[in-house]
């Protein structure tokens, strides 16, 4: 039986993404998009593919109520609007799969409270790169057996902040994992130039590399006696968000609680 | 409480760097070598480290009878000995950490019953680098979202066989958990240079690459839509073991039973 | 004093690229577009930038006749083209710089002659990406020096051919400059997966990976005892043709002749 | 015809390499070797080789009485003893090659006017691993093209001083080559742990790795629009300056001047 999804912010950059890749899988049927300014075209012909015979209309709420009977609704649209939506859906019996970073905890309890007295799935994820989560999850992972670790970020050059949000994501899921702080290097180790080794993060290093060309990667490195691991991850292009679009929605039809972050679902 | 340890072939390229890696471990206690040609002699001078007060003594056997209280024994020496060593040890109480891909499945079976027997723990690895074991565990796990892999080896130019050993053996381990046979590639794919997209291995590609100076390489690459998951592994040295056989000796004293596979210990 | 260009097809993929390089350097000249079907409009608005005050005129000939002191006249248009739009240039003493693998030797030198007869620089590309370029010449340098080479090449997986045309020209100027075949590896090298030793190219090995997520990257790595010297290349979008188009158009001026080969560039 | 050697040194770490790969050429012919505590005995079996019948003595005096014929001196011995060695080997009509950072300008310009003096070729280099002197050759190239650069250096976690020697003498090197400062990454860049950028070195950042099983690895990466070019050298083992002292042997003999660094036989 075939999943049935409503995609809010439709003809946005990650909602193209997000029809796109409904189109490639038979058991997936893209019902409604959603798009203020485009409402009665047709979803397909507004973002440049072929005609799809899938309406758009002009909020969640009128896509719920001409389809009821959808099974999920993924929404990567603003923070502020997320959590509205969601309630909505689970009201009406949709499974929401939401892609942000931007709900506070207070939020993430009521949704999770909500979807538990519903008996349904959600899904809440800051990251749907599976790719990028599963560095995160193998570097925590690895971190109990080679504990020491340095983490190479590299990004494009007006990138503002240093290191990297994924970075200090995942040097604390590193630091959760390995047992105390391990003091690395010499400890008469000495900086001719100084910040030549870094930033100090509870006893390991963060390094960031600026320069145009890049696009996001990250780079894990556990050294042990005569021996390296490297854990890597590039990210070229926000597609790399599909595949972990694509088990969200698989997995919200098998849940009946909240679930939040990607990993979650890896472990099973 | 300290875990004492016998070491099996402790003057050996193997046993030295177990001998010293026990010397670093203040929770670890190395009570006895085994050296058929150096016995009599002191197990830290022989190997030309300073003296420990430890004796070399001759075998297996006279090493269990004069430490019959010692928790472990550590065994990287010949195949064809090893099993016999182990025996002796279950039936001295002693629980072996044995280092060989050698046993045939019979021999495992033989040593799991005996274990069993005795209530005791044991354990058997073709592999004490962990690196290298985390790699293909994690290769095996990344298979499940990120299916489409090729696997790159990387050795010195003396290598006689191509792909490597472990390269066979992490294939394998991707094929079990990938879903099904996914042909990669485009189908109408055409080798301008024969052999240019590697060893076919049931879907996938595995490539060689043989040069002076490397020593032990291996790249696990898995594309998806706009992104790279890279997971290497670099065998610089046989220390590059030891970190492995600490945790067979720390994990043994828990075990009541075979375990076979330095894998088996991570997932806990 | 500026240097004027006129660009050849600006509204195409390579020419909106161009026209947005040459606006970001001061001592560039932007005069005149050419686009058959948006003849009359701003070149700028032509392709979703702020109004430049450029035109776009229908024909190269018109460009030349209304801007008979351009300097320089890009051309990144088709193969059957350029060839007349370079005469058309240097017979009125502009400098043509063409981008293009499609010109066969009787043209080139018949453009080389024009070239010379006039005393103006020309040139013509194959490849624009000045870091493909380097990676190419610098590989020719240090195999006279490492003579043990492998390359690596990686595509995505659509990619129909094995190894790339890059990676071909790569071994053809790597051949070049090492000293007689040397055949790498153990003369008992043993394939126990076919073509798992990548392809065979007089003496040394190409490997082609093909995953989707990936652009175009190269890899060409030199073993000697003890060492490892790699020269990787990445290209991850069209952008990257611009540096080496910018280095063209500074230096054709400086040119008295025809220049076949970016790398012809670089030696000075 | 081939080119008689003498080895100072030659049971000495770097000594005993020089004498096995003279064994591997056979243009190369290893004459006398010296060592003061073992001289008398077989300068083959002194090193655990077989019986080469070639005789170790007491000094490079000694050496050079007995084989005046000689045509090369190599010594990578203490810098207080090399200079009085080099200036015997010259009276004497033989050519040294020389291996040290540690002569100081004014002892490099003696050695310079004795050598023209005798119209003799002699070659003194801080690193003799050609691929270390190769990478920072391009990196010097690559920078006049490509100016937006880092520089990422590993070594083992034992290691003192951070960025290495290496990484600086690279990083002055690109620094000669790129046409003025250019300050790189986003003017409004805000490191959020301190030193995550590294080290600034004039515009651009060095990094230092520290991490156990390292041995000896640098990476110069540069980004320019839509690409990437990297240039690594990993060495593993001090054989890694073998390649280097072979062409010093061979060069040494077609020059008739003092030759200071590798990178100098390199651009012929």
């Amino acid at each position: 039986m075939n999943i049935q999804v409503i995609v809010a912010g439709s003809t946005g950059k990650m909602g193209r993404e997000v029809v796109k890749m409904l189109g490639q899988h038979e058991y997936f049927e893209f019902v409604c998009g959603v798009s203020r300014s485009l409402a009665g075209k047709d979803a397909g012909e507004a973002i440049g593919l072929s005609h799809l015979g899938v309406p758009l209309v002009a909020s969640v709420q009128e896509a719920i109520q001409r389809y009821p009977h959808a099974d999920v609704l993924v929404d990567f649209t603003q923070p502020r609007s997320v959590l509205e939506h969601a309630f909505m859906a689970l009201n009406a019996g949709i499974r929401p799969v939401i892609g942000t970073s931007g709900l506070n905890e207070e939020q993430i309890e009521r949704l999770k409270n909500e979807a538990q007295q519903k008996n349904l799935g959600a899904i809440v994820a800051p990251n749907f790169a599976i790719g990028a989560v599963l560095m995160m999850v193998f570097a925590a992972q690895a971190a109990k057996y080679l504990p020491h670790v340095e983490i190479v970020e590299s990004h494009h050059d007006q990138k503002l902040d240093a290191p990297s949000g994924t970075a200090v994501k995942t040097a604390e899921s590193i630091l959760e994992h390995r047992s105390g702080i391990i003091e690395q290097g010499h400890n008469q180790e000495e900086e001719l130039l100084q910040g030549a080794r870094g930033a100090y993060y509870h006893g390991f290093r963060i390094h960031s590399i600026r320069l145009p060309g890049l696009i996001a990667h990250q780079e894990v490195l556990f050294g042990g006696s005569g021996q390296l691991l490297t854990i890597r991850h590039d990210s070229f292009d926000r597609e790399s968000f599909m595949p972990g679009v694509k088990i969200a929605i698989e997995q919200v039809m098998k849940k009946d609680e909240l679930i939040y972050g990607l990993e979650k679902l890896l472990e099973e």
